[in-house]
């Protein structure tokens, strides 16, 4: 065939006869050795991401019958409703313990801060980075789920300032893969029936669903959850996996609901009707007109500015506790220390500002409260008089939350304190994260919020319509929408969480500005925190400078290869020197005519083909025996830090001399992309399938037939700008207002 | 480099200085001339979908300062709000008109009925073929608009039992592409600012945000207009569109607001506070416990039956209607007359079928009701007499839904009035689609299913302690996610129209309960439109047998192929004698040492080319040359059915016998597959990316260089079952119930 083909030629393909399990075909100008490989081949993998990979496994997976089938979308369901109802029950006793524990301030809490802090932070750029594709060591470990659970209990109810929803996100994403990966293996809690769930593409699912049921436990916000890991967390979505997210954020809202019906006659200790949080204070008719427009304009791009500074000043802090915390064990064990003493002074400092106000007379509740939670606390004052700066300061964050919110108290609070409060939260929230234990922002950012709105209802006074807590409200969106840049799962929370949808028109507004404003500033508060964290996450969108490169220009070497039957020293070698994951496998003759591409083997398999030592003596392929000695099992995903280790494996000098048939063990459909190809599509090729290998393969076909294997790390901009430095001038415009000399101070 | 590359030879890459402009690098082994070629590639194009599609174009993007960029966003930014304002307005007047057409019955509409099949049916199908891929001719036409707009107003206002939902989405979706090709070229209202959305990609982004602000101005529902988008319509979906549909939707609930506070003044005729669909009837706290979930649980499962079994008729009458309409156009009249008159007798006949009952003592509004709409329709009843039947039937469907949803009216039916009207609507609505002018489904599928909803509730009776209003709203849930199978979308559209978040558990509890019992029957009613119209829509999954397969096994020849420099007639000759949209370029010797695969080009650009007369005397390359002779509108994409055609051109013998040079012009970063490539990893690459053409390279090198291409047909179930029928046992098996004997009755 060689030398046939000319520019107008037309290449014909025979119409080809496959039977049902072998597909031969005839490959012109191959080899025998070639066909017999080639039937071998059959690529059946695949499903969106690499979830077979290899040759084995795809065997295993294509012999199921109905029953099985109808077994894997059972426990699919099963484990989305176990899921559900495990996060449910896990954020009802979270309420539950922290408005039971909510007296027993600063005594668990500081001890359990020193000894957890792997669990530090939110958790959410964890599980945002791992639906990414980047998996941090013992994220989602049983041990983690245990402190990440009674860490936060503790950090909430010691009145740190400091939110429960992002250690809830974490929480159900941890449970949600434990369940997927059948239970703990350490601990020996494993389940045979789970073994479907037994890859990446299976467990990502699962972790969205868990981290979906997380915001809805949290807030008691199902839609909300599902939008939040639609719109923030995850990197991948299919229309499949709404419809089962939604299903299991049902669970969450029905068994919750059911828990709330219990609880409400009364068993459930200082747990009230309103412990869940839920702000129903406007239930009522609340009517607004276009003359209240502009304030609430006004409103969101103050908001916005705010809410991009705060991510600012949080990064930041973040950096440099960093360099503090990685000097010695004691200055974490400091730190920590100083930001709990610094938070107990203020918070009991802090009310003796505000002087007491005298109890209004057409109170709807006790004034002075009387009990834990409430509008009017007493604290110093005299009987008939509140502190209302107490009122912010000595409820939870929940209460404060509630106060805020609340209309008809349009006098209850005085400028001053309201003024207070909202600084004190501004920085605190920012100082009390990634020291303590397990910290959300959400609930942070939203009391911080909701008291800079009230602050500004009450500025206004009498020259708006609206009444301050609903300022309060559109306050707080106004923040969220500041930091967190989400729209609409922002927009559904608040909404769920206010159970009025009236006010929705308002709170779209609000959001859409306060994003605007401040993306003109910085990023959202979550991707800088996985930029401090140095998480390779992958980005959406591809960098001008790269439709100025090809594949070629960013591919380094070396390039390791192992020929279709390979020497087991050869293996051992190459996995002892490199750290690759992936190598590609190469025919050669005699097995072909020519070196030909057969496909990539994964480096946790070899691993497991040494451990099993199923070796060849001469360099001849020997065709199925090998499906025989192992079952789909055996190359099933384990759970993250669990694989084994090539120098764990000990070889005698005669076994390093025998040889292995990578064949069967071959993932033989790789994605490839040849060495011309711009690297914006290629990029666009890894991220949209959702890839960890991308074989490059050369234009001109008389070289080796393969240049080389891009990863995740080859398409960061790091990487790519150290290979090309000119071209950092044309990275990604952003059109951003810039402070140069600000980023100095710090 | 021949034969020098051994297993594990290490492919060691030169690390590559790339100046800014041009990418030169040594490609080892390659001559001068495919050197000169190459430093011409520099493949820039991509961002997700193929937006640019030759050399010409990329150059002009890449030339563009920060200005033409900011240019650009604020067109994208204005075009969404212009998209949301307009659509906004268009929903308005829609509801403005219908309120005060209701009046004039069966005048307006029985003539444009006739007039306009084009622009039959709800238009959600092709507005989701359209996302898919599926470009049908003349959808967006300013022409389709002004006739989707008018019919929908006759249709809807004339009684007729059809929703104006589903052509407010088409609608929205006109506006959407009108604006983004820059007007209608055709009535000569072009803008150039516009020039830069003339691309498959910012126009689909477009589209998807028209048909998000449909939903919103159709029932108010902003935040369930963007989910719509995302779970139905949408087949690729990025978090930067969910930020700007969500704009769109903003623009489109404070554009309403605005408008209901001018109306509320009363200068809107007959429209009142009431008329924009929002069944505001639940604001008051209802409260339910765990002992009534059976009951919903029940209705769950029989409107989950009710919908599969609704989608099921209503797509076999489509295909009898098809059948009938094909044969003449008389067919087509005298049916469109049979149903109205059907329509007309049914509705004017049924209410004698009920029998008078005494107005309530304590009904909170005038009985028999005064005016046109009410809950007390006096009919042919005596004074003091309402008729239950009247009501429902001789109302807008959007009063028809208020009466239903209505609480505190547990007594105002009788079972049977509210049977009949169940049944009535039930097949009513079936026979009305695909026959009238412009019908959407929402609005019968919520009016059938709150009469069933209702139905049930008062069978229950004092069995149950939830009112007969909130068994309408849940039965309109379950018909609706019976047939149209949304799950989070239509829980948010069914929130913000009762504008109750306390129903928020039990209404996603029927969703899907309602959906996993339908799906277990058959699709989703806008699928089985699609199929039924036979558009090629390309599914998310691959079928099992695809995995069997490679992409080799389902390319068919004659592969046309073109030179780098190729001779006018060759082209011409191709051009014409074959219907293909994309030809692979291949350099051969002279250019190359051996052929090689250089790039694709598409047919509309080698049309401009015969066009613009850009020809070369000799098969020599020129160089820049050619660039300064067009510009990238010339290779702007055209509206639907605006291109130029081959045949159009006419070309002198003399030039028939000169050359083009098409590397500018060529993709010359095309996507490529391995022939022996999994045809399931193929589609999911073709999927994901959202490619129109794929290229299929050879395996072994020494073979020409392109095996064929893959289009979307090729990827059709039918094409491949079609060449291996043996696989037709493998198909998906999606674990439905089947009733063979059913099928037959049709």
């Amino acid at each position: 065939m060689s030398g046939s083909t000319t520019g107008d030629t037309n290449v014909e393909e025979e119409s080809i006869t496959v039977s049902l399990l072998s597909a031969q075909r005839s490959v012109p100008n191959s080899t025998s050795q070639v066909a017999i490989v080639g039937s071998k081949v059959c690529p059946i993998e695949s499903l969106d991401y690499e979830i077979f990979e290899n040759e084995m496994f795809k065997q295993d997976w294509r012999s199921q019958g109905k029953l099985q089938i109808l077994q894997y979308i059972c426990m699919k369901w099963l484990l989305c409703f176990l899921i559900g109802l495990t996060v449910s029950v896990v954020g009802f006793c979270n309420n539950l313990a922290v408005e039971n524990l909510a007296g027993v301030k600063f005594v668990v809490t500081s001890n359990m801060m020193l000894e957890t802090p792997a669990a530090a932070g939110s958790g959410i750029p964890e599980v945002k980075a791992y639906l990414n594709g980047v998996d941090a060591p013992g994220i989602f470990s049983l041990r983690t789920l245990f402190v990440k659970i009674i860490g936060s209990i503790s950090a909430v109810s010691s009145s740190l300032l400091v939110g429960k929803a992002g250690p809830m996100v974490h929480t159900g994403a941890c449970i949600a893969s434990l369940l997927g990966q059948g239970g703990s293996k350490k601990y020996r809690l494993t389940c045979k029936w789970l073994r479907f769930f037994k890859n990446d593409r299976d467990r990502r699912d699962l972790v969205t669903c868990g981290s979906a049921a997380g915001i809805a436990a949290a807030f008691r916000s199902p839609v909300g959850g599902v939008l939040f890991a639609l719109e923030e967390m995850a990197s991948w979505w299919r229309s499949a996996l709404l419809w089962r997210a939604f299903f299991t954020t049902a669970v969450v809202a029905i068994v919750l609901r059911a828990f709330i019906d219990l609880c409400l006659s009364g068993k459930c200790g200082l747990f009230g009707t309103g412990g869940l949080i839920m702000f129903d204070v406007y239930s009522a008719n609340i009517s607004y007109h276009l003359d209240d427009v502009p304030p609430v304009l006004a409103l969101g791009i103050i908001g916005g500015i705010l809410g991009s500074l705060y991510n600012f000043l949080l990064d930041k802090v973040l950096r440099i506790y960093t360099l503090i915390n990685e000097k010695s064990i004691f200055n974490k064990i400091f730190l920590a220390c100083l930001i709990s003493i610094f938070t107990s002074c203020l918070l009991f400092g802090l009310p003796w500002l505000a002087s007491c106000r005298i109890c209004p007379a057409d109170a709807t509740e006790a004034c002075p409260t009387i009990g834990r939670s409430g509008n009017y606390k007493k604290f110093q004052c005299p009987p008939g008089y509140y502190n209302d700066l107490a009122s912010l300061i000595f409820n939870t964050n929940d209460d404060a939350i509630r106060n805020l919110f609340s209309k008809g108290t349009d006098s209850e609070f005085q400028h001053s304190s309201v003024l207070i409060f909202f600084i004190t939260c501004f920085f605190l929230s920012i100082f009390s994260y990634g020291v303590v234990a397990p910290a959300g922002l959400f609930v942070p950012v939203i009391v911080t919020g909701a008291s800079y709105g009230r602050l500004v209802g009450m500025l206004l006074g009498s020259h708006s319509n609206l009444n301050h807590g609903l300022y309060a409200v559109l306050g707080a969106a106004s923040f969220l929408g500041g930091s967190m840049r989400m729209t609409v799962s922002l927009c559904v929370i608040i909404l769920e969480l206010t159970n009025n949808l009236l006010l929705l028109p308002l709170i779209m507004l609000v959001l859409l500005v306060s994003k605007t404003v401040a993306d003109a500033f910085n990023g959202n508060i979550y991707d800088l925190i996985m930029k401090a964290k140095g998480f390779p996450y992958l980005e959406t969108h591809a960098e001008p400078y790269m439709r100025q490169l090809t594949v070629g220009d960013i591919v380094t070497g070396p390039l390791q290869l192992f020929n279709g039957i390979e020497k087991v020293s050869n293996i051992v070698h190459v996995l002892r020197t490199t750290k690759h994951n992936g190598f590609p496998v190469i025919d050669e003759p005699p097995l072909s005519e020519s070196p030909v591409l057969f496909g990539i083997i994964l480096r946790a398999h070899l691993i497991t083909l040494l451990k099993k030592k199923a070796f060849l003596s001469t360099q001849v392929p020997t065709g199925i025996d090998a499906w025989k000695q192992f079952s789909a099992e055996d190359f099933a995903k384990r759970g993250s830090g669990n694989g084994d280790k090539i120098e764990d494996i000990g070889l005698t000098e005669e076994e390093m001399e025998m040889f292995i048939d990578l064949h069967p063990f071959t993932n033989a459909s790789p994605y490839t992309v040849v060495e011309t190809m711009s690297l914006a599509k290629a990029l666009i090729l890894f991220r949209e399938v959702g890839l960890r290998h991308l074989l490059v393969i050369p234009k001109i076909s008389l070289r080796a037939p393969v240049v080389g294997i891009l990863t995740r790390h080859d398409f960061m901009p790091e990487h790519i700008l150290g290979l090309h430095p000119l071209l950092v001038r044309s990275r990604w415009k952003r059109l951003r207002i810039r402070f140069p000399s600000w980023g100095k101070i710090f």
